[in-house]
């Protein structure tokens, strides 16, 4: 008989500080260490690297791991399952705490071993180790840990099974089920399909977008909707400047192809263009032209400004950092008249991004877009879709795998309640095989 | 010197009953004949085949061309720009009250002479002439009309320009500027800006969605979408259902192809089904595989449902009326329970529309949504694109059209205000070179 | 030792249909039978008095009192502890089936009487007891049934306590804690406190506006605004319609002051108005001053409408049902012209209630609102104060009666989740102390 | 013959920047002179204080005054009809610009010159003339100003009618028509009723919310929820906030007469307090009980709320700035816990203000009501009504005045619309008898 114990550390009640632990009888496999950071944009004037993790689980900004003291067992290893600050920001502030090592795959380490270089309050080493989707590791006699792969707004994404005696606990959470991937691969449904057979205890799973009724649009419509405004237009001479997520590699090597299908030259400017971007051509997950530039330092990056407005804006296709109107990014001090660029009228801003739907967020791209506008900018808006699985995609996932149960995560109690719902169609029971779990919750499951 | 009148007729205060008059010294061209489906909506049995023209006016819901009795000069021509009922469907209704041949576009004419067939109040005895896009016919002396291919939701729309002696006044409502159409040709940009170049008096267009920032994405999203939708599933053997607009005739033409990739029969079900579609197959614009049925009365539609249930619905893709939960359609009535098909639990009805902003078809749409819900369907909402331009395709129209005075339409005053924002950031003034006219309105230009 | 079982039969789900069923050891009480009008309104020609239970539940529109056969108990009473249909619409569906008294307030049993001989399918013959706001009936040995007075949108509400050995279990579902009440005595705070000294098992409460911050404003507030509005003008000479809820006794009280205020005669309109104020007044609730007319049928209506029209509409106060665009209600046939009381430019109809949030109604009143609109009507919408507990009448109630454990009720899992935030902030934990029940399901709890 | 020009200065565009000049042939009245402050917000580390002005009209945060230079005429008067920073804040910034008095009433005058006084960059030496509501002054020999009586969010607020030879100019703008206020008189109904059979030319009136329907309700509405907010609760001897603007001296004074019957002293905290309140006793506008305490620097604010915390929070009724969540505020730094006063659970913050819809101050207002809530504060929040004018108030004053024309300001193309739809219902005609003006400019009116 094995005892399962599902506890819901960070992420249950908000979107943003995830972190799960799955305890085996005694054994305990934490995932994801994710940092929230809307509750450390309320305050003015916080270093994050320097701060404490006890002040900033007072902030609600990470998991507060202080009731793993309270779980029965020895935690084994700590896996994130792609590297988005929400999975791996806390890892800095947490990960220390553990004698266990930390499993990622071989993308998601990179950016772990980034952050934890920037860490200035803690030193934090815990071995790392890369495990890529399809393959598998050995944790302790009893538990075996699985990636698959699946795809999301970040390269190397995968759901993580833990197979134990009884059965496979399934945690995928921040996933899209696309078919038309243009980094990667689509998700592994066969092995998905052949999970659901073997048998799964339970499945955690985000509601991020369970409220969003069918299918979220593959990134092949993002590329193309982006392709038709950069290429589709009667003004080909006009200056343009891309913004987008620089951690998001399938957009951004979009945005560099059409860059020479214009004739531009593709220049990303931002020190997350060259972490994100680079890291990711050094491990080969993407390739570059030789045209491309990438500047990251503010020198470099107002060289390549001041180099661009010389050379003439219809020769190059800026991409840069800002789109949600950050204080200091490069496209908000391009609005802010800072730097050698000069919008004009009839200029295009390109956000290939959405807005995040937080009222901080909307306020500083308020800003941005106002000073944009009154230099003469012309904005197109949203040219991107979800990287998050809407309700059929859920629903879908749901029958491949046919988990005994299912734990809505990474969400709002409103998030989760849209979820609730569709699995209840699928004829899951709350309280009984459906599981509302709050922050600081263990569900316990006891299997044969 | 010609003096140019552009009379507001009607949908310039709402949305829907279009009629535009264009006079040229003392000769007018009518533009479109419009009905305001959802002022007939609010009253409850109404047979509008049987009413009088004065009755619909006092409800708002077809022009008010009453008014054409002060305009000084006599109507020489009623030019529709494309086929959609707010800007024919009021033809039945007004057009013999003028002495003036109907032109239009072929497919749009073939449509008109439906209208008129279908009217039970009036006789419509006007000369009915099919000009295609590209082509022009001399209607005075001093007036050409010349037709430009343009795109929309419907095939076979045009601009329309009345060329004067004084240069040619532009008519440019409902259109999308798409450059990946899946069914005819892009807009002819470079007639437009040649237009531009030999000079554009005034610019008469639609401002319906000049409040969305960027561009109206392409068919080809839709289309793209849509395939995704029906072929990218781990459960392609349930039941399917795809509801969209009947003379959406390129959506259709994805359908029926998408059919064909699934192996399944595409049937369409509905009295406009056949008259959208079946026009259009005949006038040669689309292809239709040999395998596709095609259903218009009760009769008929029922054993198609009661065969496709028989038969297996895993072989058919049944493609119906009802997306805005009219009464009485096909979806409706098998919401219902109506009919020999019957929803389970995971069929999925496919929205391949958007729901029109109007509380009446909302709340049609919930009532149909709620009782396939009901009974277990998986809704997917939305698989659209819209056909109308959004404030950038604006901007690069008036760019190329270069107009002296713009004038916009179709619209509610909210919605001109959208399109009077942006047409002061390109240059125009209020009240000057931009004019906002209110039903019963003509604005006087003096050209040399 | 007790057993208590809270047996969430409807409106756990949903507004509307609710039913609660309180089990102690193996006696069971009953509270609330009601109807969910939505759930009616989507399908077309039904006729409820006439339709089956078991239909009704399959639509959803009464609880599945079904479960009740797997309840280990007999029920011992059903009690409604106020008089809309939400409580009381399907006693006469499914009271039958019980063998016990109906107990509610002496206006609620009257409404009651009303529900039951106007149903057409089943017949009703449970004894029907009244209880007054502070009074208490012994059910059995063990359960004695309190009624605690309190506010809410219709006279005669109460609190319900169940008193069983091992302490109560409140029932608290649609009230406002309305300190200054225009007809009626604020809610019993001091009973409430004393209750919660005394030891509160459970607690079932309405959900309803949980989300809403702060408090509900109280009666007095609308009695105030609408005093304004009708009293408040300049154009005290133009015609002036009020509609309202017939059931809210406190507000028609208000209405027939101010018409005497204003020298005008009031009228009010409608088979309801007849209902509900008749009742009220003929029990005593209200005066009424000699003048006020009452008409219910549609001939009594139409002349009475007819002399207004006759005798000036600035005599006279016009009060009648329609205010959510019911077809056929008075002010829906107004609108239509149906009526001898003809619409003038500068006419006021006056909106003393909210639009119920749903699509339907939202349509009926759009259509209402355009039609009056388009005689010349101005329109005073919202003129009204809920009649539902805000978030923070919600944490004062929870903090008198100190409830061992909570439960949401009356409302969708969203804004259960709403009053679960606000309960954890109050020191409830979901899952322990804090229940979030779906329809169907039964909590156990134990009490020494 | 008498030539008037309407020069739309500012404020037709937007709100804030409210400057409207009145042309009576060649003597020019200025009316409001108004800063943009949502404007200043977007921008970081900007001290508007030695701010030039032509940096500030380049922000769009003043009126473009730089059009007067191609107005014919001279201005003979600059007046203020109230003294919100959207009237009088750019006084300081342009008034100097014109030889000219600057005319407003008694209350309005006072805080024009703390206005003046704080200013870095211009010194402002034009005379400052105290004119009563109900009072005229002739400003040449064919103009006569009078300020009549009305009601807003702020005392002693008036209409502005210029009288001509032809008849008079009406600026309305910033208005309730409250026939209940708590402070100063009901509008003067009886002058304007006059002033429309004496002949008005033209209206200028605000369109803020001209798309609301009915009426604004009265400050007693306020004053009533408040007092029910503050003395209506079972948890009287929790800590209590209460937070509105300071220049809202009816509000200010409800508060104040609350906390008296509450048993509590009253301690307004804030540098504009001190400004606002104080300057409204001084001049007799309100008066405070003995007991009260005001409070401007940090030291004294800090010092008080430390005698909060050490004498008992129930003795205290602490009034504060910061109900926008603008940094730096009183409330901000308690949320902050920069204080020594400390929010514990169950702690009341009363919101007696809306949130101003702009995306900068809901950012704020989220920081801020998160950091409460988190400290376990309760909110009530929007314990307050407007004092702006909506739709059937403004029926209400066009039908009093009967203006020649009608102008709508201070306020967005979208709010004019609204107001123009009104208007049109009331028989006004666009372009003709009603007119949307754009900022910069100059409407012509020729009079007999």
């Amino acid at each position: 008989m094995t005892e399962i114990g599902i506890i819901a550390v960070g992420g249950y009640n908000e979107m943003g500080r995830n972190m799960t632990a799955i305890r085996v009888n005694e054994d305990i496999i934490i995932i994801d260490m994710g940092i929230r950071l809307d509750r450390v944009q309320i305050h003015e004037d916080v270093d994050i690297d320097r701060m404490h993790s006890l002040e900033l689980i007072q902030m609600g900004a990470i998991p507060d791991d202080t009731i793993m003291n309270e779980v029965n067992g020895n935690v084994r290893a700590i896996v994130c399952t792609h590297g988005h600050l929400d999975h791996i920001g806390a890892i800095s502030k947490l990960a220390h705490r553990y004698t266990a090592p930390i499993i990622a795959t071989p993308y998601t380490t990179a950016l772990i071993k980034h952050q934890i270089e920037s860490e200035r309050k803690f030193g934090v080493k815990n071995n790392i180790v890369a495990l890529k989707a399809g393959e598998t590791l050995e944790i302790t006699k009893d538990i075996t840990l699985e990636f698959i792969n699946t795809q999301h707004s970040i390269i190397d994404t995968v759901f993580a099974a833990i197979h134990t005696p009884s059965g496979a606990v399934v945690y995928a959470c921040d996933f899209k089920l696309d078919r038309t991937p243009t980094v990667g691969e689509a998700p592994d449904f066969e092995r998905l399909k052949e999970l659901g057979r073997e048998g799964v205890i339970a499945l955690i799973t985000e509601s991020t977008n369970a409220g969003r009724n069918g299918k979220t649009p593959s990134e092949l419509i993002a590329h193309m909707m982006l392709k038709d405004v950069l290429l589709g237009t009667e003004e080909a001479d006009v200056g343009m400047i891309v913004t987008t997520f620089a951690s998001h590699i399938a957009r951004m090597n979009s945005i560099v192809q059409f860059a020479e299908e214009m004739g531009r030259i593709p220049v990303l400017l931002g020190r997350s263009m060259e972490r994100y971007v680079g890291t990711a051509y050094q491990l080969g997950y993407i390739d570059l032209p030789e045209s491309v530039e990438i500047y990251g330092s503010r020198r470099d990056i107002d060289n390549a400004l001041k180099k661009i407005m010389e050379e003439g804006k219809d020769k190059y296709l800026p991409v840069m950092t800002g789109h949600q109107g950050e204080p200091g990014a490069v496209l908000g001090r391009i609005a802010n008249g800072e730097t050698p660029f000069k919008i004009e009228t009839g200029d295009r801003v390109i956000f290939s991004a959405n807005v995040i739907p937080n009222p901080m967020t909307q306020a500083n791209r308020y800003s941005l877009e106002t000073k944009l506008k009154m230099k003469g900018a012309r904005i197109y808006d949203n040219v991107h879709v979800s990287g998050h699985a809407y309700r059929e995609d859920h629903w879908e996932l749901l029958r491949m795998l046919k988990p005994e149960h299912v734990i809505p995560a990474h969400g709002t109690i409103q998030m989760h309640s849209e979820y609730i719902q569709m699995a209840e169609d699928a004829g899951y029971s709350l309280g009984d095989t459906l599981h509302l779990l709050r922050n600081g919750e263990e569900l316990y499951i006891e299997e044969e």
